[in-house]
């Protein structure tokens, strides 16, 4: 199953080393004007080529095969697609032989009794997170004044990203890092009881995102060590803005009208110049190998703007939700 | 949307005061053994009457009111119900007029304008998880030889949870706690790519647990601070098992075949019985109050059986896809 | 699965000798005024008694045991059940036997490995639809000015549904009829091109009612027969209006300001009181035999309400919808 | 919501003037051998250029850009595309002026406020059936030893369908036609009780093509005036055959071992070659016009395949899920 959404829901579908990469928004009104100009900015956001990040340059120039016409949407299905260019097959023919640690190769293998396409993680490959980018864009032009922002506050165990990034350059090994997320002016109501609380679906969308490993609300893990008498927030007015906000923006699963917060754990690029060692298909051994290819060290620093389009087609579809009660 | 699952599907209903609540697992196969006495180990788990947990004692007997026959399952959506006894409406008046810091009261107005059961919390009560305990004991039967335990490991930041409540008791102020769940013989291959990945799966199930803040899989949070080469798991033969379990048994959001490890930050119980401060509907300006009624100082103690349960009822499902693939 | 619906969804649920039937209605918005009389008069037009109908008598008193707030919806899931009473289970005893021709006792029985409640046709019965009309008329209050409105114009081949149902009487064979049903004041816009046209959405819904074997939209089945010319409803003004109405109100699958009108038809009720013969599975040959128990010779006589509770139900949820892009 | 299904999930997107109509085939197990050539028969069938169809000639060769790898589905999603050619957009320009009777034209302008595509119907042109009949092509292979077979059994009310197509063409008038579709050799148990009947899936699927108007499965709307000792079929023996086959293979939703049968009505082409009149935007009056373009005199001819494409596609869905509960 790869859709998700109730009202606005979007459909992925394509491999690392395919002819394309691509999404549906299914349920997208009509008339929201879009250019290809609007993507350009979240996609150079995700990007390769700062330092930390794979030389891999694709074009990722998003084009509008339906749904799309005189440059609006149509309010049929929305479909986006990037052709894949640059992709040498051979460097991944060893992956079948030597499952990567870290990756999917092994469960793939096994999951699709031999069938995936194993080039560059196939369908499973961070490649498709351009799609999302692209969803993620139309997204935000449906959240009204609410604005959605991450950044990347910790890489490697320190708040110096940039410092952190030359360590693992130096080092030549991999790092992880914790993403932020904050959403400013988010009305009060999105979310609902249990099965679909904002936590929930933001959780869903966001362990979409290739290598998350860890997500917190508000205090989070903090919260788990303090008291009720610290952790309650003092509700101000009738506004609902609170005194501090430990619940992250969050009251039952609903926004509460407060900044929704949220930190995301990500963990190092599996895909190490380290030195590594896998049991092999081939030889039916552990043997030593190196990972080959364009990789990031860093993987973590193309992750804010994929954090932000998740969370942003969440409260899209919710907002289109939230306008049937109101 | 109160439901969850695909082939396995759950939808839960019923107030804290109403007369019922309950929970109807739809896609259960025919053919499972049922009784009473299955569901009262884990029921009795998450009861009240442990010390730091609310003297509220409900008979929490389930009834089997449908797609059960013979003490079998028929097939059939299977409804089971708890009537609610021991409730007393009139200790949650002032709910309407004060929303109590930490909860939904503020936010359910908001959103059911007013409209909402809002005694005892109504819809969005922690007692509506006496129904997925009651429906992670009918999803712990289709798990096959998979074993799930889940147990609070934390609390008030101390590992020696008995110390924290009783001094949370000395203390009169709430506390939370770390819940760490464990599956051991999970077939390699449950989840999928993007949306329906393991994790994302379980988190937007756990996420529906009331108190839930936060969620990690194996290294989690502290995989942001480590290197690739010191996270990667290595892979010893081909049964999948790996030297080392940082993943958590999760790669590319698909079970790996070892075990399966996630970590649950509780935040401590909203109504703690200290004075506090909340901004009163009625007169429009922050008043003193106290939170009245039957509450526990330690939710946490209770939300294990609830993760298990929640958990077992995601990899029923998962379970059941998987067979139409195999 | 036995839900049906997105925004509006409502989940199905008992057996004909359970001792409950019962339905959800997850997603109804807050504030619809429901109190126990506003059933009464459909559960009515559904109830036993009339010349061709069983003398089973049910109180059919519906119970809102969640969801249900002082007069009002809450927003939470509401759940509505009946009671079943006045059920002999001994006279079902020997369908597991000899499977009764028409029903659904032998593929239930193949289906669920025998595990189906085979009471009275356990969870297929004809009984549940209780439940529909009652989520039904919650349902029609969500419509505003739209009315719909079902009757049976045919019975028997006949045009006089009550000398047809005179006839079947006087021959002891039970018969089946047709049903048309009309909405009017539909807003111009309900249903989506494709799997979720107008058609397809009420046409799912309808064929869930027992013994409903067909459905027609507008002209139907003669328009196979009719010209382009013939069939073409012209476009009188810019509100929609049309000359003639041949497609029924809905264009590509979308309602077009017309009222809108579909046909259903009905078969013979399966349990007729003539002498049948039917594979035993006890001896494994023919055999012959009668069905007992309490029938009724023309359950179309029952199926209008059905049809409008259904009908409604859909164009509630489309309407939801509609409201979301609006 | 353009998708359908629930482990075999369809998402349909394109319009009849964009530069592409496809689909997505999510859920689609690993391992089913597929080529290009797979395709051309199916689509053959449905191509314009018969007698009574428009010369409008697609070269319809189908793109596997997802999910297929080395000649085999992979178990990601399958997305099949088609490039239009041909496609003169001048002619459709007085669409947005006149809404053509009988088509989409008025009610998407007015549910899409005018932001809708509307050369050539947009996204609800009979265009995309070519994605469905691939898609259809697909689920056929996923069928075992069951065979859907949908024929042309009545054009203009004549069983002679050549004789009819001829009249029409002579006359210059559209006309429509009667599809029966028949499965043979499927296993019993597909289908479930109520909104997941196999009368209700099939017809929900049937009703997404367009010109579709009517369903009546078995002896369907003659049912309706037969008696109950002429309609129900005699079980014969513990495979579940029956001495007649009333029900067409269908009781209580489930398949029953018999042949599936059902009968589809389709209504006369809208764009007959006749002068009409029609409700101008631009004028706002009713003027005369004659609909321009390259039109099918009996689109009925092209259904038969598409029936049997959406046909397939429920039933693969069906048969996965009962693969789950074996």
């Amino acid at each position: 199953m790869n859709s998700f959404g109730r009202l606005l829901r979007i459909s992925l579908f394509g491999e690392s080393h395919g002819p394309f990469v691509g999404i549906i928004l299914d349920g997208c009104p009509a008339g929201i004007a879009l250019e290809e100009s609007d993507f350009l900015a979240d996609l150079d956001r995700r990007k390769a080529g700062a330092t930390g990040t794979t030389p891999r340059r694709e074009d990722d120039r998003p084009e509008l095969i339906s749904g799309w016409f005189n440059g609006n949407t149509t309010g049929a299905p929305l479909t986006i697609v990037f052709r894949n260019g640059n992709t040498k097959s051979g460097d991944y023919d060893r992956i079948r032989d030597i499952p990567r640690p870290g990756h999917a190769d092994f469960v793939l293998h096994e999951k699709y009794r031999g069938f995936n396409d194993y080039r560059g993680g196939g369908h499973s490959s961070g490649r498709l997170t351009v799609a999302l980018v692209a969803a993620g864009v139309v997204a935000k032009k449906m959240l009204g004044s609410s604005e959605v922002h991450a950044t990347l506050t910790e890489a490697g165990g320190m708040e110096d990203v940039e410092a952190a990034v030359a360590k693992a350059v130096a080092e030549q090994d991999s790092i992880g890092g914790i993403v932020t997320c904050r959403v400013s002016n988010l009305p009060i109501g999105l979310g609902e009881p249990f099965f679909h609380s904002l936590e929930s679906l933001i959780s869903q969308a966001v362990f979409s995102i290739p290598a998350v490993k860890g997500i917190e609300f508000g205090s989070g893990f903090a919260a788990a060590a303090m008291t009720g008498s610290a952790h309650n927030d003092m509700l101000k007015d009738g506004s609902g803005k609170t005194a501090t906000n430990h619940a992250g923006g969050i009251n039952g699963g609903i926004s509460n009208g407060n900044e929704l917060c949220f930190r995301v754990a990500v963990k190092p690029t599996s895909s190490t110049p380290r030195p590594q060692q896998s049991w092999s298909r081939a030889t039916g051994k552990v043997e030593s190998f190196e990972v080959k290819g364009r990789h990031d060290l860093c993987i973590a620093l193309r992750v804010p703007v994929v954090v932000e389009a998740v969370t942003a087609i969440v409260l899209a579809d919710l907002m289109l939700i939230a306008r049937s009660y109101s």
